[in-house]
């Protein structure tokens, strides 16, 4: 493990890991439905003694994890392929473009390894319960986790929530409470159970160790990529906290003076569903207005992340922007097609925009690009199977066999 | 690339690997519906020459690879986590239980192993178009390696197929022959076109370089094992090249001297499936009377290499039984519950046979058992969702929240 302390962004104070356990008390208010969280806290660690330490050629990750490796659950997460993407990059006009294929996680999606943090700092603190609330892979990533672990989910699901995402959940054995209501009465629900019945909450952001598990991928990127930052990464975005994560794993890297530069983050949001894309484009925040579309996964009205997504786009001197329902499904079948990768359409999301800023020019031809794919395709079949178009089928006679 | 030839175990024969590509010319007979094929060909390679050049601390797989590494696709395949589960091992009374979840391949099942090296053996002979019959993860995984490396791939499928498993291999990009008939139709079909109209069939067995792929989990399963055999390994069957190419990875690891014995190999069929369980326990072939289970990966009538299978239990010391689909689904929940692999139903029925050979005793309960887990729950979510129970909705009020 690292040092580290918890950091507040919004004023500048600091506290011990035990000291406080989610948002900073100073800034961060009650939950406000419709709100992006303020106080949201950020690890900082001892960059100094990492720089001594840390060997590229054996590389002690442990160095930059906020949680002992011995209170890790034995449940392996990430390691997931990265590799150069010939044909799509040829498609686009991009010479250099690689995949981070983060849907091969154990539940089929990056937010597995938020979950396999919260849960490691759980057995740092005996707690043995964890709550969440979600409807989708975030409730999945933190039944299957908790599951390897012996912990308890208890998992807060509005009851709209579609029954095939609840697939997972339930067969991991998380206890379930479907909500007569939406999803931010879901999150202020499983706030106040944490506040009065106890548990660890794993509310995305809310809890500062969210973020950090997410850096892994970004700390597996660099090594992946021979310990250097690609030019760009290209994130789909939903709450905002995978790319808040994405950034601070970057970032911690270069304190650390493993990286020289951030990669550029670009930021890919779904047209009805623009909070963090107008924040960062305007300045000025409000809500999505009617998020609608098939990108589940990042269908937010108020994303809990804003302030930091909004940071780490800008800081990074990335861009964001916006992808319709139709060219989503239309990625999703480019990427699966010249990549033999199957994402799911939050994750095709991010590949409509690489497509997108491909196009415009924002991106540099020759520049090293990172798609992440955030999750795998099975988690939503729904989705391209009402498109698919099949051939009519023959007789079992060769000479039925026409065009091939 | 390791030297090899193709050898016969029926006749004795060996060929250089140009001399022939799929069945022993002189046992392979042509393809009968309904039969195991005969003339199913096993690469043997130069092992003293290996045990020289393999070191444990460097170790170079490709000296066990039939085809040269330079025609491998840039598609990572392999490389799933193997990690000890002591909850489940708990339950089932198993001091030692480790599980292999090839449910994180690409594709989602252990077959994108067999793609993988077929496609490589594509561009090694220049092949542009490769043929398979299948309904269901073979052509997903054919599909997907082919999309990433550029090939064509042509899938041969009956139109009975559910369209829930069409859905991967249309959007990798597939050519579809939907064929008015049974599988083995297709799998005729599939012959006759490769034999009149070109293409580099993947037919599972049928291709040695199926097993070939398929071995290398087991070469994983060892170097992950700390270069040890366990001391068995777990396998649902269904045409019966999974478990020969787990055993032919073993054996290959023995004759190298890199293992000292063979693990037990555990065969383990549905019910209705059980063509091969019937040909080792009895030793008369005969085909399985009308195959329906919930675990359609491994429902076959007339499984392609049934003798190869039985050989590697018989060989291995291991031993075969049957579950039922009821055992299937009940050991699908228990596995996602106590370890946080969510299985498809093939690959649950291996859980459910080594629950059951557990409680018969039939497993040493102080051994290294792994379970293979071969594909992952995602591909098939319409068998647990029919089950699940969901709490009813409750008002969004804590104090309506019961019992956790």
């Amino acid at each position: 493990m690292g040092n580290c302390v918890y950091w507040c962004r919004d004023c500048g104070r600091t506290y011990d890991r035990d000291e406080v356990r989610y948002l900073c008390p100073a800034c961060g208010e009650r939950y406000r439905p419709g709100q992006p969280l303020t106080g949201v806290l950020t690890a900082v660690f001892d960059y100094a003694a990492i720089r001594k330490r840390f060997k590229k050629k054996q590389p002690d990750w442990s160095l930059f994890s906020a949680v002992e490796t011995r209170c890790y659950p034995k449940y392996p997460v990430g390691n997931t392929p990265f590799f150069k993407a010939d044909r799509l990059g040829k498609e686009l006009g991009l010479a250099d473009l690689w995949i981070k294929n983060d849907g091969l996680n154990p539940s089929g999606s990056l937010k597995d390894r938020a979950s396999f943090l919260v849960v490691a700092e759980a057995n740092r603190i005996g707690e043995d319960r964890i709550v969440a609330a979600s409807t989708g892979n975030a409730a999945s990533a933190l039944a299957a986790v908790c599951a390897a672990a012996g912990k308890r989910a208890v998992i807060f699901v509005p009851k709209s929530a579609p029954k095939a995402k609840l697939v997972q959940i339930v067969l991991y054995g998380a206890n379930i409470v479907l909500v007569d209501g939406s999803y931010d009465d879901a999150f202020r629900l499983s706030l106040e159970y944490t506040d009065r019945k106890g548990g660890l909450s794993r509310n995305t952001a809310y809890h500062p160790l969210t973020i950090e598990g997410k850096k892994t991928v970004a700390l597996e990127i660099c090594a992946q990529n021979g310990f250097k930052a690609p030019d760009a990464v290209v994130v789909p975005v939903g709450d905002g906290v995978i790319i808040a994560g994405v950034y601070k794993g970057f970032w911690d890297l270069k304190q650390a003076g493993i990286v020289a530069k951030m990669p550029k983050l670009v930021c890919v949001q779904a047209t009805s569903s623009d909070a963090i894309h107008h924040y960062i484009t305007t300045g000025k925040y409000r809500d999505a207005a009617r998020p609608s579309t098939i990108a589940d996964s990042i269908s937010v009205t108020a994303p809990s992340n804003a302030h930091m997504a909004r940071h780490a786009v800008l800081e990074s001197k990335g861009f964001s922007l916006l992808v319709t329902d139709e060219e989503i499904r239309r990625a999703q079948a480019r990427l699966a097609r010249t990549t033999g990768v199957f994402a799911e359409p939050a994750a095709a999301a991010a590949a409509a925009g690489l497509a997108k800023a491909a196009k415009s020019g924002k991106l540099k031809r020759s520049g090293r690009i990172v798609l992440l794919v955030t999750g795998h395709g099975l988690k939503d079949i729904d989705a391209p199977l009402a498109r698919i178009i099949l051939p009519r089928p023959i007789p079992p006679r060769l000479d039925a066999v026409r065009g091939l």
